[in-house]
């Protein structure tokens, strides 16, 4: 007999033995037939019935004593309680039992995810385009690892593969200027990740943190999911407003992207860098780098990181591989201040073990081999030669209708119309769809309890990403775009905000 | 020229010009050469040193203006403050700068990583062998996707890719008799990513919470971190001990493993599984219910799972692929109640956005071609034939100086030595090391703060997993140690203490 068909039958006769002593024809205590005489009776095989017997037995539904009959165990079925059959309502209603973490979880509106559509130019920022992947070379690294698995499948140390952190460790310091031992370096899922271990290691419920205003709302929701009590301070052309500092006395934390400020793109200047690193020591803040997309210098190579500056072991420095890989990699990176190593493994440890080890072997391979600084020159072309025909294209077509800051670096830009007020967003973005062209305001970028001032001395805004698009959508795109804001803006004398 | 070269040049004068701030040659304000006599006097293009001079701009050490010389920042050197180069001591030592949590994680001191010895057989539970994994039907997978890429690369749902949620939705109806809907699963990093969202979503600093005990420490730990306290329940043959239920007034949680009790083996009888959920329904506790290897029943197919009883909606089934694939892998899965889907999506999101896209439609179409589940029949022969040869090695090496337990399922079993105390354990460890074989005793799964008695009154124990190890090494492996605990049990008339 087939396998699969005496697993049937075993099958059949299990459930049917449990349904009798669900309905009580066999109560706990009852003797059940001899293997023998129930084979016989059901034209089984006599091993078929063994094996259910032995099954319901180890299920814990019978007990078995060698040369004596099997009887249904005593614990089988125990009398039914009132109200076991009750609906949802007879318990306390579970969302009033999370935490309060899960109850702030639960209150916050994350905006959905953004859907492709077909025929839109979508000047998202964040996503990579697939034609951009180095496709070829990632598949030959996953090829190279998947073929020379170690003896033993084991977990690995939390903070990552050895050999990703010494890749990394040398890829940080030649491009990056970056020094660090391998000990100070742990691989996380994507920055997000990095953020999330930050809030939680770092920040006790009601503790103040210190963001950049506009600024990276997926790292505000991390901290005030923890609790933290936000301090939103300005931004300008060269970043953080570290002027403002000077008047926060007390901080846990400060987050901060100085390299490229998310969203307005500044470069933060030496002279901000060393009053944001003494305020921090004088408070005995934490800061978070956040080096998002440092790959993406257009002219000569990035400024030495917060990192390298800090004298007093306080900066934490984060970067990615979503920027030049693909943000569905999840592989991302940080460097710890040495005495923070063994809170931050341990967390990891406990919050998922390690990254996938396949992914993180590969990515050593693309590093070692040289693949991923050839991907990225290759990229950074790309992306340099998108953004040209951007802003070549906004500059001949809205020409001082808009001013573009954040050009340096980056796949993204900030384009302000000074004719047109913040309020008039949503009905920009509403125009523009209608020709096919989606775009992102950068209002939702500021933090909704910030000061209004903030947004209101600035005029509408996009943040404008190009790494999706071909140059011909990009063209497209702004034509349309400049259509839609020139109708917005009728008269011939528009006035300027800004 | 290069442009390699030409960045060398651009960089080595803007190292010099920042070198020149710094030493205060050009103070804040003073005017820099012309682009055009600088390039004369260093024998440079022009291009070059006007590329150097932008990128000083962005970076906010030079103030440039068309038509005007290009003048050092204000604030590109603030005057340096007292103290500034000092050592770590000058800010608050900053592991005093930790959260609670932060500093419940820097006191844990979790087990080192076992290493891998050659020449040493060693019966640890969790890792798989490399050999198991199948390489083939993996590669061929991720070929398939990696050459599918989508037109973007963006951010997917938190709850994993649909693709794999719909396989797995399937595979858990067919396997486990599981009915849920594609919105209550969410694909995690592993089940230990579940365990920790459970945490920090379901638990307050304070919360009582229900664990077996021996059980898995890496769970225990994860509540802990959160700050709750632990109450730990007794485990016998049959799982957990569910009369103690009773003397429980209050808990939050309960963490079970019904289907394997962790460590001992016990499979949870039908009458224990519905006094836990009348338990917890009455005590608005939330279940978590830990099926982590399930797959290998080596009789009939498991009994339904707890989720499946669950009328209360409080059930949350957690399963992994670490036990059929590879712990490496990362990758596990929840079966969440409805009402907890919004809070668990948000909070994956802002943990880490979401587990690695190409891993997860690899595993979609190993789940959706049927090789997972021909890996898994395959694993599950090799895996019961060597349960086959442990258990009959050891009978005939140590007859009834050994007790198994928990041979009905899974990947380990547990080996009571009635002849030995708990006290023995370390040397039963050091004289087998001697005879190169490891073996993991069972007296650290207990909880350290739970009742010494529920330790005591067991005598020496092993958790003895075979996944690693050929037929030959298991049987060679149990010889030694049967030398060894023959050794330690020296008289003819041992006295059995279990």
């Amino acid at each position: 007999m087939q396998d699969s068909a005496r697993r049937g039958q075993g099958r059949a006769l299990y459930d049917e033995l449990r349904a009798r002593m669900a309905d009580g024809t066999y109560g706990p205590g009852a003797a059940l037939p001899s293997t023998r005489a129930l084979a016989g009776e059901r034209g089984l095989s006599r091993t078929t019935v063994s094996l259910v017997y032995e099954q319901l037995a180890a299920d814990g539904f019978l007990d078995t004593r060698p040369g004596a009959a099997s009887r249904v165990a005593a614990s089988a079925l125990p009398p039914a309680k009132a109200g076991h059959g009750g609906p949802l309502q007879a318990g306390p209603r579970p969302v009033d039992r999370l935490s309060a973490i899960g109850t702030r979880m639960a209150a916050l509106d994350l905006h959905h995810l953004a859907s492709e559509v077909p025929d839109e130019i979508d000047f998202l920022y964040g996503p990579l385009a697939g034609r951009d992947f180095p496709t070829g070379a990632w598949l030959k690294a996953l090829r190279s690892v998947e073929r020379q698995h170690g003896a033993r499948l084991d977990y690995e140390d939390p903070r990552g593969n050895l050999a990703l952190r010494k890749a990394l460790q040398k890829h940080l310091s030649q491009t990056r200027g970056l020094s660090c031992s391998v000990d100070q370096l742990m691989i996380v899922s994507g920055s997000q990740q990095a953020l999330d271990l930050c809030a939680r290691l770092l920040l006790d419920p009601g503790d103040p943190v210190v963001v950049e205003n506009p600024g990276y709302r997926m790292a505000h929701h991390v901290f005030e999911g923890c609790g933290a009590r936000l301090q939103c301070v300005d931004v300008d052309a060269q970043g953080l407003c570290t002027d403002q500092l000077a008047g926060i006395a007390q901080a846990r934390l400060i987050y901060v992207t100085p390299t490229h400020q998310f969203p307005l793109g500044g470069f933060l200047p030496i002279g901000r860098r060393r009053s944001l690193l003494d305020w921090a020591a004088e408070r005995g803040a934490w800061v978070i780098e956040d080096d998002y997309d440092s790959e993406y210098r257009y002219a000569v190579r990035p400024e030495a990181p917060l990192q390298s500056l800090d004298l007093h072991g306080r900066v934490i420095h984060v970067g990615t591989f979503s920027k030049t890989l693909s943000p569905q990699l999840r592989l991302g990176y940080m460097v710890l201040p040495p005495q923070l190593v063994p809170a931050f493994a341990t967390a990891k440890r406990l919050a998922d073990r390690h990254a996938n080890t396949g992914l993180q072997r590969a990515l050593a391979l693309l590093l070692e081999d040289g693949s991923h600084d050839r991907h990225v020159r290759r990229i950074r072309r790309l992306q340099q030669a998108r953004q040209r025909v951007l802003l070549d294209t906004l500059a001949a077509q809205l020409g001082p209708r808009v001013v573009v800051e954040g050009a340096a670096s980056g796949l993204h830009v900030v384009a302000w119309l000074p004719g047109l007020a913040p309020a008039q967003e949503p009905a920009l973005v509403a125009l523009a769809l209608r020709q096919k062209v989606r775009v992102h305001p950068v209002s939702p970028l500021f933090h909704p309890a910030g000061p209004a001032a903030a947004r209101q001395r600035r005029p509408a805004g996009l943040v404008m990403g190009y790494a999706l698009l071909t140059l011909a959508q990009i063209e497209e795109g702004v034509k349309r775009l400049a259509a839609v804001v020139r109708r917005l803006e009728p008269e011939a004398g528009w006035g300027r905000i800004f």
